[in-house]
């Protein structure tokens, strides 16, 4: 059991009917998707983003259970997640995503952009269904976010002078609106104040961009084998990330490599050693923490309850993934 | 002035509003965007899905104008419009839609699916921000036919034994729903009564059935220049349209051309001319008749107005293109 899923214990047998029904509510109708959604809804995954929805729906909730719609806005989130990573695959070209094929590389673009289109369109649907209008507007700003944050990731790549106010907006868009608004809408279908769910935004918004920041610095301390794939491939694809935003105010080298877009040879491994050489990492980890330990102040409000505890460990395991 | 444009002459002046709203949504933050945006909203498309919405708009709010929601309406629906043919292009890596260049083969299948995702994004966004939530799931069920659509054409492609069921149900799936939903929601926008809404519904079905039909029909009357691709194209991609399936049934040889993919030196051409010696066209188009005259019959009860004319004129129009 790894730690995220002893983590998870509270809502584990959510997150068994959520397994199930999303292969179900994907597979069922279309033989040409259903091999696509053993393979996204199958084993692998950390469930992170359906993990916190169902654990803020329990801390939100009290007493009484969960809802259906609590549930399903559970599974919409990890619809929409999984929608963006197919497509994101077939923009960034990749051959795998944390060790295992990509539905592009397996069964080609047509399936990928298929398959992505058809998640995106469940997830509208389910959550047009969910009818509440306010959660229809949250979560249609994610699916509108993460858009944004694919095109500003294709803008941005490769320009050393990106600001960490615009890295920041950039993770935002592309990690932590999802986290942020699902959040929330958990708490809103709970019928929390519009000050818990203010509240309960922000948990989310922190939480997310701690968890990017961390899997930002796995590019560069990572093997291979807990990536899936080489270190340094943000780095080489032009994704400017906190590390090198930092390192970059130390090592002016760093900034010819990259504008050269690591086109000599050995220019790939001396950046990251410069990076490594650097106080960025030291000082990413710290920017994580703060982060982390910002979500947590957001929901000291709630009630105390067994799953209030787990989302403030939350915190604590996303930054213990670096250990 | 094409005949469609004098056709939309009372709903000219909103077109080009249309027209220009379309380009600043999608085109003004993202660079990267807005030349797709430019190629897909600039000159040429028929824009008559907008049409059809402005029209219905027009002519079920009687002496009122229409609202800024009416014409968001038309805004998403072509956004959707759009959104689809861009990923439809990137799926069946076409190079050519009406004789212009796609943006799949301009740019890329990278600006191609992200422009696909933004314009769906942006869609889903000012669609929620519609505030009615009724529209919200019309239109959100257009998605998921659209996608379905997509899928189900990939499934039947080369399938001979395909029934004329299957193949309307497609139709829906690809064109219609969109025609249908989009008149429903223009009339929930006016607050039409409850049975006014299904009866647009029905215009929308049928209209879009004919138009559909039509089009299918023009694979293998038009010439390369009318139809910018070559005559043929549809059926040698495994698309099995009404002419096609009418054909099958006097010309037992088509089976074997279609089955093995038109993979013999001249088979495509045979097909072809085994379609045109066959009822199959003659058959298409008294079935996109018949669908033209149902739509009709479903507007008759609205107040007699020049847009409820030219909503009636509409279905001459997509018959008159045949000639």
């Amino acid at each position: 059991m790894t730690p995220a899923t002893s983590l998870f214990s509270p809502v584990e047998a959510d997150l068994h009917i959520l397994a199930d029904n999303l292969k179900q509510l994907v597979g069922n109708d279309h033989p040409i998707l259903s091999l696509a959604a053993e393979h996204l809804f199958g084993a692998g995954g950390k469930r992170i983003r359906p993990a916190i929805v169902l654990l803020v729906s329990r801390a939100t909730m009290s007493k009484d259970d969960i809802t259906p719609r609590h549930r399903r806005l559970a599974e919409i989130t990890e619809m929409i997640h999984t929608a963006s990573l197919v497509h994101d695959d077939v923009v960034d070209e990749s051959e795998k995503r944390r060790g295992v094929d990509t539905v592009h590389s397996l069964f080609g673009n047509r399936v990928a952009v298929l398959a992505g289109d058809f998640l995106f369109a469940q997830a509208s649907w389910y959550l047009a269904n969910l009818d509440n209008l306010d959660v229809v507007k949250l979560l249609s700003q994610v699916i509108m976010d993460l858009a944004t944050g694919e095109i500003v990731q294709a803008v941005n790549s490769f320009d050393v002078d990106i600001s960490m106010d615009t890295y920041l907006q950039k993770t935002y868009y592309k990690t932590a609106t999802l986290f942020a608004n699902s959040s929330k809408a958990a708490g809103i279908l709970s019928e929390v104040s519009q000050q818990t769910a203010e509240n309960l935004y922000e948990y989310g918004r922190n939480l997310g961009l701690a968890f990017q920041i961390v899997d930002d610095i796995f590019d560069f301390t990572s093997s291979t084998d807990t990536l899936g794939k080489p270190a340094g491939s943000d780095l080489e694809d032009g994704h400017i990330t906190a590390p090198v935003i930092y390192a970059l105010e130390e090592k002016q080298e760093l900034k010819t490599l990259i504008k050269r877009k690591f086109k000599q040879a050995g220019d790939l491994e001396k950046a990251l050693m410069l990076v490594e050489d650097s106080k960025g990492i030291q000082r990413s980890r710290d920017l994580a923490a703060s982060k982390a330990k910002l979500a947590v102040q957001h929901i000291a409000q709630l009630p105390s309850s067994p799953t209030r505890q787990t989302l403030i460990d939350m915190a604590d395991y996303v930054l213990s993934r670096l250990n």
